[in-house]
């Protein structure tokens, strides 16, 4: 007996919408993992040893997801994805390991950085190694697509990495600087691990376009958001830490637009404490309020709601499925996460 | 005596935002003009002939007064923005000619086209040569940053162009895809037309950066809100020419917005008349209901509104000017227009 499909299934609540995309492709995301345990496996036993501090410390798997639910939506029914989700976490890890490295940074996800614990050459190196591992992958695959997409994809993060270098520790970097440096190093994969979903389905380009527009602009939503998630409160009532980026004198949305938006006192203060390096007790607060009284966390969460509403109009084009709903359930969740 | 410049001077209305900003650059757009006119003669009669045929139907001049008007908020005393803006004016005229062969144009602004009265090859040669005018122009100025600036933006005009023919006829494009086209066909033109101003004022690279976020977000939004004026039934109230896009089968942002918002029987009808390009009466009218029952025109507005919004914030930087503020008000006529 054939289940009727209504014409349009009921919308759920943003909350946890990460864990019911994930559910959908539980038995995908299983076999992603088996995939990056063992080929992050080596002679050499540092190279484990320091990925999978990483790899293990998990974050969300929020990319390779991305590839396993596309897939689905594009009605793949072979294993190819498995291997290029696995792909893509290996790429996201190794720009994590370089950042760190660039950033000098001492904790990600709240636990020492594994440039920390293992030394910057090691950590350089291993993320050399996961980029290798990833093209391996590639070379598997064997499709002149993905290795075109995911090449392009490399090259760009390599070039937003320099692009940050150059101008995000510059108090005065413009918001259209901002955008291209975040395209460069999220968001743009997001949208190749989107497009890897439609390419081993063999789908029209129109749904490859599609879902490149769908993981661009939830990558831009995803980073602005995280951004705008530092300088938060209420995250910091929930006893999550806050002020990273402000520690790390990164220069993020929030702080462009209260920059552009502030008194030339405030202005000073941002440049003291941003470009400068000398902060002090308190300072975090004093910029939360500068934050606060010129909009600038509002507006930013603002900015970051165009580009949820062009994802989620980027998924008109498919018919109602319920790895959609989770996807249009993605992008709420991405705009009104508070972690 | 000096006059007491208050903080923040009232904001003025946005009509008529272009005449008031264009008052404020009268002297030096006067002389534009004049080079405008002596730099298209040749000892080829047909060229001036052509040229002028085009340049005096006149534009809104927008983009050599954005030129201009950037170069005096930066404080510029020269008269080397004049030849520069002069060369945007003949670099955006050049396009306008290659464009209209392109898509078989039959009229520009209400009357015939170029390529209409003096046939394709001699319109598509009248373009290269405006091209080269204005690289001599931009020898004469003599600056590699300017040199620089202006053949990146030519070269992305160009694969915008290219990128348009492949995709724009499609009514599948993206609306990432659509914004890539609009980017390079038009926003980054906008965008170099504005830095000319800070370079040639030899202002920070902070200033130039903002001002480049100003003209490549206003021209995102002048384009979008182009797009929806051509489905205006308020356009067509007031007795103006609506339609032109469709009638070319053109994908414009609202008829994306609307495509991925409709029913099977719709997106038939949208591929028949766009990219089938069969059309009978009553279509645009059809096409009307259709973008308005979705929301498409109203959403598009909004889409423009975000860049807007980057636009005026990236001003922020600059203090109370008369031209800051005419800039500002450009932005909301940019938003409002109704012609």
């Amino acid at each position: 007996m054939a289940a009727i499909i209504p014409l349009e299934t009921p919308r759920r609540k943003a909350t946890n919408a990460l864990e019911q995309l994930t559910a959908l492709v539980q038995d995908d995301l299983q076999a992603v993992n088996e995939v990056v345990l063992t080929r992050m496996q080596s002679s050499v036993p540092l190279i484990p040893q320091l990925a999978g501090y990483l790899i293990a410390a998990g974050g969300k798997r929020l990319r390779p997801i991305l590839t396993l639910a596309c897939a689905r939506l594009c009605g793949y029914e072979g294993a190819r994805h498995r291997k290029l989700a696995a792909c893509i976490e290996f790429i996201h890890t190794a720009t994590l390991l370089h950042d760190d490295v660039v950033d000098e940074s001492e904790l990600r996800r709240g636990s020492p950085s594994a440039n920390t614990l293992f030394g910057n050459k090691a950590t350089v190196l291993v993320g050399d190694f996961l980029f290798s591992r990833s093209f391996q992958l590639i070379s598997e695959d064997g499709s002149p697509e993905v290795l075109r997409i995911l090449s392009d994809a490399c090259a760009v993060l390599a070039e937003g990495e320099v692009l940050q270098l150059t101008t995000s520790y510059n108090v005065q970097i413009s918001e259209q600087g901002y955008l291209e440096v975040i395209r460069a190093k999220t968001a743009d994969l997001f949208a190749a691990a989107c497009r890897l979903g439609t390419v081993v389905a063999e789908r029209p380009v129109a749904e490859e376009e599609a879902l490149r527009t769908y993981g661009l602009n939830l990558g831009l939503a995803f980073q602005i958001i995280d951004d705008v998630l530092d300088y938060s409160a209420e995250q910091a009532q929930l006893g999550k830490t806050i002020g990273d980026d402000f520690r790390e004198g990164k220069i993020t949305l929030p702080v462009i637009l209260a920059y552009n938006r502030s008194n030339e006192l405030e202005r000073q203060f941002f440049r003291r404490v941003l470009q400068d390096h000398q902060q002090k007790d308190g300072d975090l607060q004093q910029a939360i309020i500068i934050l606060s009284r010129t909009g600038a966390l509002k507006d930013a969460a603002e900015r970051a709601r165009h580009y949820g509403a062009i994802a989620r109009d980027a998924l008109g084009l498919f018919k109602p499925h319920p790895v959609k709903d989770a996807l249009l359930d993605v992008i709420d969740f991405t705009l009104e996460r508070e972690y």
